[in-house]
């Protein structure tokens, strides 16, 4: 090969690696998935590395499964994360001696850390189902509530907030709830994760008005039972009708 | 270093390069410049690497300058491939002999193939400004319409969908037109830009309706004149109130 092309590629090599952003819905708080690293209370996102006969959706399909059990699962990159000093948030002692002890001096070299670039995940995760395990650097799982998020090692809370955008600019062209949702729902309760999405509070009319007119939810004979006031009437997601609309997106009205 | 931990690195080391999807608008038709390749037909997007010292969007900021002398540009990445058969529309022949014989017989290693990850970014360039470059593989640059453009190496007609497809969902949460339109541009030319992006026809009193909601345009007292028929209303963009919608983003409007 021609070394002038060797020394450009030894210039320009950055690699890649994966991070998740799992979210949950659970009694009415949208959560994430973080994992705490061995002997430090330090946190962070899942993820990992793409194997080399992997696809990077392979590798992050390997990944979710890895860490929640689960299989069929919402899966979309958000935003690849390119920047230079992504690692500016290690912290110099506590984890990174704890990284060295377990793994070698030269672990965390500075060259490793810019030459890291990382593709970000966002899952959206049933989380009645996820079963969740950790990895290799880590001995603790927890799901956090969106706003109780502690400060993350690296670029992560940078990744979370990217991650949240994207789902909320993802309620401008294509539904969402099916992977978040159990089975059978409320109007009330979907609104609930609209508003936990947006961070904001929802006109119950309007709402309802603009969800049945997506003409996605199949309005059930049954109603919810039990509670202190009327009872509601349960919805479920029309599959066909919702894989459709996710298709399709709901573009530009005009 | 741990021998295991070297030995995971070696099996997952994925490598980053850059692929960019630069959009012109000219003559009522959407454009996207290509490369052609050294001594041969095949055709691609232009790209390049990320040296060490830079962030990806210092890189992809570098790559603009050098192809079309651009500094001031929309810029934003849509996605990330990292397929494991990116590179099967590789030529077996003409072009690959061509490349081994500029660079060496390993060039177009199986192993770099697959340890290929590209960062898809898309930019709006100023038509008018773009003084266009050929770069160390290609020796030609040349706009193609998006209806006529040619079976591309590698990836990359893949990539152009992508990159239209996040185009067409910015419609529907950010203004665009900025960078694609000249300064002053009139209400039949921002509809006509609109519809090659969304390549369908759209109602001419809603889209001037529409547009006028959003609060980003400035009616100008001149006219366009010149034409055959009545003459039409020249606007410009409020580049405040559009940075601020750009900003805000349109979102699910209950």
């Amino acid at each position: 090969m021609d070394p002038r092309f060797i020394t450009y590629l030894e210039k320009t090599l950055k690699e890649v690696s994966i991070d998740c952003v799992i979210f949950g819905f659970h009694e009415g708080e949208l959560k994430v998935l973080l994992l705490k690293w061995k002997g430090t209370e330090w946190w962070s996102l899942p993820g990992g590395r793409i194997y080399l006969e992997e696809s990077a959706d392979d590798a992050v399909v390997r990944i979710l499964q890895e860490r929640t059990g689960l299989k069929e699962i919402f899966l979309q990159q958000f935003y690849t994360f390119g920047g230079n000093d992504r690692y500016k948030n290690t912290p110099s002692q506590g984890l990174r001696e704890k990284l060295e002890q377990l793994f070698g001096d030269d672990f965390y070299d500075e060259k490793y850390m810019k030459r890291n670039v990382s593709m970000g995940y966002m899952a959206l995760a049933d989380f009645e189902q996820a079963v969740t395990t950790p990895d290799w650097y880590t001995d603790e799982c927890k799901w956090w509530e969106i706003s109780a998020i502690p400060e993350l090692l690296f670029d992560h809370n940078e990744m979370i907030e990217r991650a949240l955008k994207a789902l909320r600019r993802q309620l401008s062209y294509q539904p969402i709830g099916y992977n978040l949702l159990p089975e059978k729902f409320t109007m009330p309760e979907l609104q609930r994760l609209y508003e936990t999405i947006l961070g904001k509070q929802l006109d119950r009319r309007n709402f309802q008005k603009l969800m049945l007119s997506y003409d996605i939810l199949e309005k059930l004979p049954e109603k919810r039972t039990g509670g202190a006031f009327k009872s509601p009437f349960l919805y479920r997601f029309d599959k066909e009708k919702y894989d459709k609309a996710m298709q399709d997106e709901i573009l530009f009205s005009v």
